[in-house]
Formats: C-alpha cells, structure tokens, sequence
C-alpha cells in the first residue's frame, strides 16, 4: 500500500466539470456473489432514494476479498459507460473498521466505494482525481449496521450522487487514498523482462503484466515468453488464427490492452497449469 | 405446514392502500440458475405486458426447491424496495398441481407466488395482509403449460399488478396461505437455549436462529455459545475488529438482524464444517 | 453445416414491417460468464449510443464456445419479448477471423450475432428472415479489437437497431448463413424413433429431441422410452403428479415444447447418469 500524490489545480477544473453531467446509470460491482440478498437490498435502497436509476451490474463474482481483482475489473469496464455515470464498488473486508468511505470523481465519472485500494487502477490512469471522504450522516440509511456499508452507505449515497448532488456535499477533500503497489515488469540480471499473471478470465486465458509495447521494444529478434516451463514464440491476432495448431499456446493482444496466454477454443489456465501471480518471464534472442 | 389465522378488519385498511402506489418496479427471486432461458422467458412476458416496467432480479440461484432459504432472501430483500413494488417469487416444486398461486399485499409490497411457503417471513412479520387466490385466467398466458407457471401465470399477473390493477380481480380472498413451521429457539433442560443455523451466506458466515437479545437476556454472565464441538465466546461487531486474531470464529449481529458465526477474512462454514440446519446452543455462566 | 435457401419476395414484406417497430429493449446471450468485465463493458457501449436501451439479461452462462446450446436457448426466450426488441447473441470463438458478423430480421424480432450458426433454430422457423452481413464501419466503435466484437462491433450495431435504424444501412443482403445440422431422429431397423438429448436444464431434467406428436403417432400401443438402460414408460403432465412414486423416471411435456426425462424434485441427469448427446430410444409394443 502507497500513497498517491494528487494535484490540486487539476482537482477543480475536473470538480467543476463532474458537478455538471449526469447519466443516470449506477454500476454494481462486488464480491457478494447473487444468492445471497446482498445486491437485491443494495438496489431497493438505491431505487427508494433516486426512483429513475438505471442499474448495471459490471460483477458480483469478483473472488471474496480481492481487491486486486476488483480495480482491474472496476477500470476495464467503467471506461465504456457515458459520462456522469456512477460506479459503486463494495469489497469491503474492512466493513465497521476505521477504514475511510471514498467518492473518486475522475474526469466525468464518479466511482463510491471504501477506501482499500480498489481505485487504485482509476486512479493511476488519471492523478488529477478529486477525492472525497464520506462523512456526511445525512445521506446514509437512518440504522447503519456494521456490517453492510454497502446497503447503508454506499447504496443511498451513489444515489444521492447519480440524482445530482456535487462530491463535496458528502464530505471533506482526501489527498491520501490507499493504492495498491501493482506488480511491475522488471529487468533481470540474465536481460530478460520478469512480470506475472494478473487475472485468468472465463475462457482460461491468462492476461499478463506484459503488453505489445515490450514485445516491440525487443527490436527485430525473436521472443520467447515462459511461463512454467512452457516456451511461447507465437503471437496471434485472434484465436482462431491458430487454424488447425489448435492445443498449441500462443500470444494475444487481450481486449483490455495487456498479452495474454491463450489456447484456441480451450483454458490455457488449465492446460498449462497457470494461476493469478504466476511468474512469466519474456526473452529475446 | 400451519395455517395463519388473519384478521379481517385489518385488511381492508391495508388492502385501501395497496390499490394505490406503484412503483413500476418488479423484483424476481427463483430457483431456476441463470443457465436456461427461464428468466429471459418470464422477464420478455412482463414487458409484453407491462413495457415500463423496472426488473431488478434478487437472485436465482435459490437451491432448488428450498422454500426456507427462498422466504428468508425474499423477507430480508424486499423490505428496503420502495412502496408499490411487486415482488415475484418462483420456487415452486408443485408446479401444475393443484396448489394454490397467490398475491399477497402487505404494507404497501405486492407479492407473488405459489402457496407452498415461501410468503412466511413476509407473513409472520404481518399477520393483517391481504391474500388472494390468482384464478382469474383473463390475466394468463393464452397456453398455460403444467411446468412453467413462472411464465405462463405469475409473470403476466405481476406485470398486470405493476400496471396498477388491484388485487381483488385476479380471484377471491385467501385466509390460509400455507406457512412453514420456523425452527425456534427453545429451553433445554441444561438451562441452555437451543436453536440452528438457518442461513450460509456467499462469505461462509453462518446464520442463527439467535438475535442480540437473547445473549442480553443472559444478564451479565459470560456466554458461552456452542456448534459441534467450537466453543465461541467473543462477540464483535464488525469482521475486522478480529485484529490480527484472525482465524478464530466469533459472533456478530448480522445485516439481517441475526447473530451470525464468522472468521474474519474466511469461511467459518468450511473451517468449522456447519452447514444450515446445524445445532447451536447458547449456555450463560 | 449447411446453408438455409431463402424466399426473397417474402424478405421484402418482412423488411417494411421490422423497420418500423421498436421496443427499445435489447437482450444479451453470451458465453462470457458473469465473472470478468465483458457484459459490462458491453452494456456500457450501448448505453453510450443509446441511453434509452432497456436491457435483459438471457444468460451469460452459455457453456463456452456451444453454439447449439446458443441456438436453442435464443430461440427459447426470444420469442416471448414484445415485437422490436434487439436479441444479441455473443458466442465467438471465430472472432477476428473471417467469419461475417449478421443481423437477422425475423418476424418483428431482431437478432445480432456471428454467423456461425447461432441463427439456425430462428432461421429454421422463418424461411423469409431478412438477413444482413454488418460491414459499415461508420457503426463500430472507432478501434475494432481482434478479440472483442461483442464490445466493439456487436453492442453499437445492436445499439443502432434498437434506436430504430434499419437493417440495411448495416450492410448488404446475406442468403446462406450458416446453419447447424440439427440431429433429427430417425427411425431404426428395428422399428424404434431414435433420437438424442439435447439440452440438460438448471434442475436436471433432460431435454430430447422428441415432442408430443412423436408419442401420439404410435397409436393406441404402450410406449417405451430407453435412455442408457432406463426403461420409461410413464407420461406425467406436471412434476409433482409423480405423488408418493418419488424417485422414478418419468416423461412430460417440457416449457419449450419437447419430451423431457425428469425425476420428481431431484436431477434425472444425475441419477440416470445422462448427458448432452446421450442417444434415446422411444418403441412402441
């Protein structure tokens, strides 16, 4: 965990602008899992407090507690929804602790949610975020329970938010939010670049901390990328590229931006043994 | 299975009521999983029906045929959804029978759903709602199968109540729903309270039949509360407070009002090896 | 695989209808489970270009890369929305390959997706549909991934439909879409109807390719229902009819119209050790 440094003047340009637009749309983004009454409170709450939300649900299978899983998912989705949408995003293993309640306004989005980390990808992306600390009672449900914050918190507040009020009705100003300290690609001793497996989606395919950038920066030589005693030297445009080498991994730009290990119409994860923080390590020669 | 005696004069004032406010929102709670084209089916015949209409799933991922797991979720959901919505509940095993379907009007909820249970928690939380009996067949399907009544029967009489019908034209008063016979607490002859665990949530924490005023009613005295074979004494109230004595099961007064069992950070379902309907005992000393 | 002939003076007729009437609502059906960030980055592309768009959720749940289950599930739900609803369907383990991108216009219904055969249950019940190949650009997201069409061309293409555009400005005319080769039954040398199973349900009943007129065409003889070794020769209208004779295998008529293998409130699948594909056999004596 980190501090990110914040930049005041940015800070009210973009307050000014956030004040203004609004979408109606609030995501839901958890780690409640549907068979529980969780995300059916959370979404009563929210339609009591603001009657014309629009409610997407991005997940509530983020795995219990993940905070890492939940800022990549959180920052590959709320980039395709229109501006002044509000994202409300509770993993919150901390719920009744001391662990502050945040509002990120970052260029024309809004994003709710407790302050452990979970914005940490919003916030790399744009430094200039205002930050609010949730304090404001008046929002809140009237009997605040200790272990839902997500229904008695979170909820009523990104209403009040998606309805129209400005983040600093909430609360004062934050210039501290905890970051996660991600995983960065580094250069070893031998010239290879070590990074690692950040998230294995439905399909199997490992999305890695590399991207197409360190491939090109490799010049005109062949790579190799390793990852469990597997050698990969393919990169693809597409899955089914593969043709009849099917069962062969190869590379692929993912749709998030990051290379991933993939097998065509199979769980590279699977096959080839692989798990989020797997080491994989790219060569050249 | 016990019948719930209601009171007549009460109705009337409640029943004034619930032919007024709508709210256009329709909530589903079903055992059918999200593989299947059930739900997409049940939600394309409201908005045949009723094309404003606000569709907010609680879950389908019941177990099957649970009615008690069912009346739980949907007693603890419902609550927190603004006045005039219609909840629909579909967990019917009896499906072409002849049970009974029902709309229940309480407060100012709708509810909708075959007779076998699942309005319980609803009901015993209002002993003056209003039933009726749905036979009315103007507001089916023209063809109504004998297996898919969450289709055929329940969705369109939803829509039509979200609509604003009133419920007395969809068939005559009903005045013996059928009512599960809950699990209480009850004295044993060692002194201690006996009762079980009627819920597991997505976390692993594990739901009791207890609330906070049953250990208050021990007065001063240490508690001791037992589940096969764990001794737990220490009473917190939100899942961090653990601190770094992480591991150790304790209870807390859950979202929904119960004591709940739980490991900071874990399953305490899994670590403990509960599962619902586990004894537990409560002893003072 | 093989191609559907089309009736182009049929087309013509179908087309003016489908063009003007529009419900605003757009369904998803995909393989992408729930667990990542692409239905919500899709559902945000839509809401981007069409902030009117009510959207349903089929299922996500597809089992990878199954475009029969695809098939079946689409054409299952479909057809229950009001007339003007976009369907799209997202199963694509072509994508980034040649294979085109459609939109079908049948009856008053839409349906956009990959050409793969994921049509083929729609198509086979309308010989008339109109169908486009999407290749206007003007309609994508401005960078196209190789591995993300439902995202970057699927959701704004729906997203245009739904806002009434009409199908031709998408592309030119198609007459051979894919097609998937259902398995019909057929009838054996020794006089029995084989046929298979195609579809297993949230609570195990077992889906055939078999309906009610299959049973009613052996005349006034007893039937025979084999499936690995159980012999079936019950017809029940609704599961509980099975009363106290809980346990056994029975046959009814299922929600879609087909013979189902089902077991009163447990999983014929399971019991009977019945999957996808396992071949059944119906005689008649």
């Amino acid at each position: 965990m980190a501090e990110i440094e914040s930049n005041l003047p940015n800070l009210v340009a973009i307050a000014s602008n956030v004040n203004r637009v609004r979408s109606g749309i609030i995501t839901l983004l958890t780690d409640f899992g549907t068979e529980d009454y969780f995300v059916g409170a959370m979404k009563g709450v929210i339609l009591q407090r603001f009657s014309q939300a629009v409610l997407v649900d991005i997940t509530h299978d983020i795995p219990p507690h993940n905070i890492p899983a939940a800022a990549f998912t959180l920052d590959a989705a709320s980039r395709y929804f229109p501006p002044g949408t509000v994202h409300l995003a509770v993993i919150d293993p901390g719920v009744g602790s001391e662990r502050r309640a945040l509002i990120v306004a970052s260029g024309d989005h809004f994003f709710v949610g407790p302050d452990n980390g979970v914005f940490s990808l919003v916030l790399s992306r744009d430094r200039g975020a205002l930050i609010t600390s949730i304090t404001n009672r008046a929002y809140f449900l009237p009997d605040v329970s200790f272990t839902f914050h997500g229904r008695d918190i979170f909820s009523p507040v990104a209403a009040a938010l998606a309805r129209g009020e400005p983040p600093d009705v909430f609360g004062p100003g934050v210039r501290d939010p905890v970051a996660l300290e991600w995983s960065r690609n580094h250069l070893a001793i031998d010239g290879s670049l070590q990074g690692s497996i950040i998230h294995i989606d439905h399909f199997g395919n490992c999305i890695t901390t590399f991207t197409l950038k360190d491939l090109r920066d490799g010049g005109d030589g062949e790579f190799c990328f390793r990852a469990k005693g597997t050698a990969i030297r393919k990169l693809l445009k597409y899955y089914d590229e593969a043709g009849p080498d099917v069962g062969n991994p190869f590379l692929i730009v993912g749709s998030a931006g990051f290379l991933e290990i993939a097998i065509a119409r199979s769980s590279a994860a699977r096959k080839l043994n692989l798990a989020v923080g797997t080491p994989v390590r790219l060569e050249f020669c």
